[in-house]
C-alpha cells in the first residue's frame, strides 16, 4: 500500500484506544473527537489530534489515509456526509457493532466510496478516554467484512491495521457478522437481563441467596443500560430471529418439564455448545493459505477458510 | 444441647466437605457413603467412615447424633427407611438443593421424626472425595428451614453446625427456598443452557467470535449434565413458575423490540437487579436480634427478619 496513515473519527473506549495502540505499533495515526474535553486528554497524552471534523479529513485527503469511523452508530450520518464533501476518495472503514446498517448508510451517502467494514470485539462496558487502553486489541478476533465485491486494497489496509494492533482477523460477510453477534453478544445481554429481572422480582431474599450460576450470568446486566441497547438495538432483525428461537427452545423446555419432569434436551443442547465453545477457545487459528487477496473470487475463498476456523494473517 | 456429634450420610462434594469442616472446627463427626472407595480415601484421610448404613445409624442412635443426609435426592428414600429402622429418634436434617421434595417424602416414611431441612449454597460443579474442601462452606449461606411448628431443639442444632463451619445461617421458610432457588440457581442455569445453544446453533463461527458476555453467560452450562438436571429437575414445579415467567419477559422485550425498536425495560429491568444484587453482595448480613428460638412465634419472627436482611449468628 502506498500510504500507511490512519485517520480515527471519535475517540470514545475503541477509537481512542485505536489511536493509542496504532501509534504503539508504530502506525502513523491522528484523530478528531467532537468534544474538547476529549482532544484536550488526547493531545495531553501526547497524540495528533483535533476538535475540528472538516480539517481532520481534509488533512485524511492529502494523506491518502485510512479514515476509520469509530463513533456511536447515532452519530454516522453527519460523519458520512462530513466525508462525502471533505475525503470522498479516502479508503474507509469502521468498528461499530453492527455491519449492514452501517454498510446500507455507507451505500446510501457515499455511493462509490471504497469502503470495507470492520468490528473489533472488544470489551465496550467503559466508555471515555480515561478507559481507553492500547492493549484493548490484543488477542481480540477483529472481523473484517469479505462482500463479493469488496475492494482488495482496501481490505489489505483493513486487516493491516487489525494485524498491528494485535487482533486476529476473521473474514466474514456482513450479514453472516450480524447474525453471529446477535446470537454471541446481543442476546446474552438479553438473557443476562431476564435471569437478573427473575432474580430481583420478589424483593432481596433470593437474591441474598444467590451464588456462581446467578452472579456470572447475569454480569453483563450490571453494564450501563444505554450502552447495552445502543449495542442490540442496532442490530434489530437478527436479534429479533434470535429471540425468537429462545422463547421458542425455552418454551419446549417448560413444556417438557411440565409433561415429562426434565429439561434433558436444553441442558444436554446448551452443555455440548459450551463445551465447543472452550474447544474453540483453546485453539488458536490457523493461518488463512493459499489466498491471495484481489485474485479472482478471493472474498468467498476468505469466508470458506474462516468457517473452517482459520484467520488471516498477511 | 445435650450431644454435639454429627452423623453425616453420603461423602459426596457435600457431605464430604462437611465431614471435613466439621472434624476441623472441633465438632465430632462420623459418616457413612455407599462406596467403599471413598470410604476407604476418607479413612485414609484421618476420618472415622463406614460403608455399613445400618451400623452407623445405630451409632447414630446411640450417641443421639445430628444426621445430616448429603445424598442425592435420588437416594434419599432408603437411606429415610434405614433410618425409621435405626435411628427415629434422632435429630435430622439434609443438605439436599430443594427443601419441599425432602420434607414431603420425610413426613410420608418418617413421621414424626425431629427434622428441620437445610441447605447450604455451595458449589456443587465437582464432584466425588478429591473435590472436597473443608473451607467450601466458609462465607456461604445456609438456609435452615424456619416453618411453622419447627423443632426448636433440632433447628438450633442445625445452624450450630452451619455456625461452626463458617457459614451465614438465613432462616427462610421451605416453600420460600424452592422459590428463590428456582429463580436464582435453577433458571440461571436454563437461560446460560438456551444463550448456549443458540451460540452454538449456526456452526463454529459465531463461537468463534464470543467474547466476555458469552462466555460468563454460559459458564454453569459447563457443569455436567446429569449432575445439574438433578439440581434443577428436583424443583419442578417453582422452576417451572420461573420459566413461564421468563418466557413472558422476552416475549413482551421481543415485541418491543419489533413494534417500538426497543429493548428498555428488559433491560432497564435486568440492570436495577442486577444493582441491588450488588449492593446486597457488598453489605454484611446484620445479626438476628430479639429472638429466642423456642419462644412463641419464634420461626414467623425469624423470617421477617431474614426478610429484612438479617442472619442467625447463635
Amino acid at each position: 500500500m502506498t500510504n500507511a496513515t490512519v485517520c480515527v473519527v471519535g475517540l470514545g473506549l475503541i477509537g481512542g484506544s485505536l489511536l493509542r495502540a496504532a501509534t504503539a505499533a508504530g502506525v502513523e495515526a491522528f484523530g478528531y473527537n467532537r468534544s474538547a474535553v476529549t482532544v484536550e486528554q488526547a493531545r495531553a497524552a501526547g497524540h495528533d489530534v483535533s476538535d475540528d471534523l472538516g480539517a481532520t479529513l481534509d488533512r485524511a485527503a492529502r494523506a491518502s489515509s485510512l479514515i476509520v469511523i469509530a463513533t456511536p452508530m447515532t452519530a454516522l450520518d453527519p460523519v458520512l456526509d462530513a466525508i462525502a464533501v471533505h475525503a470522498p476518495d479516502c479508503a474507509l472503514t469502521d468498528v461499530i457493532s453492527v455491519k449492514r446498517p452501517v454498510a446500507d448508510a455507507v451505500a446510501t451517502r457515499l455511493p462509490g466510496v471504497r469502503y470495507v467494514g470492520g468490528h473489533p470485539m472488544a470489551g465496550t462496558s467503559r466508555s471515555g478516554w480515561e478507559a481507553t487502553d492500547p492493549g484493548l486489541f490484543r488477542g481480540a478476533v477483529w472481523v473484517v467484512a469479505a462482500d463479493d465485491g469488496a475492494d482488495p486494497d482496501v481490505w489489505l489496509r483493513v486487516a493491516a491495521l487489525a494485524t498491528a494492533v494485535g487482533s486476529v482477523v476473521i473474514p466474514v460477510a456482513t450479514d453472516e457478522h450480524d447474525r453471529a453477534v446477535a446470537a454471541i453478544s446481543h442476546l446474552p445481554h438479553l438473557t443476562a437481563a431476564v435471569t437478573a429481572t427473575i432474580g430481583g422480582a420478589d424483593g432481596d431474599l433470593p437474591l441474598r441467596l444467590a451464588a456462581g450460576s446467578f452472579r456470572d450470568g447475569t454480569r453483563v446486566a450490571g453494564t450501563a443500560p444505554l450502552l447495552q441497547r445502543a449495542i442490540v438495538e442496532g442490530n434489530r432483525l437478527p436479534l429479533l430471529n434470535a429471540l425468537s428461537e429462545t422463547i421458542d427452545r425455552l418454551t419446549a423446555a417448560r413444556d417438557e418439564l411440565r409433561d415429562h419432569g426434565t429439561v434433558k434436551v436444553l441442558v444436554d443442547d446448551g452443555h455440548r455448545a459450551r463445551l465447543r465453545y472452550d474447544e474453540l477457545s483453546a485453539t488458536p487459528a490457523a493461518p488463512v493459505t493459499g489466498v491471495r487477496v484481489g485474485d479472482p473470487g478471493w472474498e468467498r475463498a476468505l469466508r470458506h477458510q474462516a468457517y473452517e476456523g482459520r484467520a488471516w494473517q498477511g
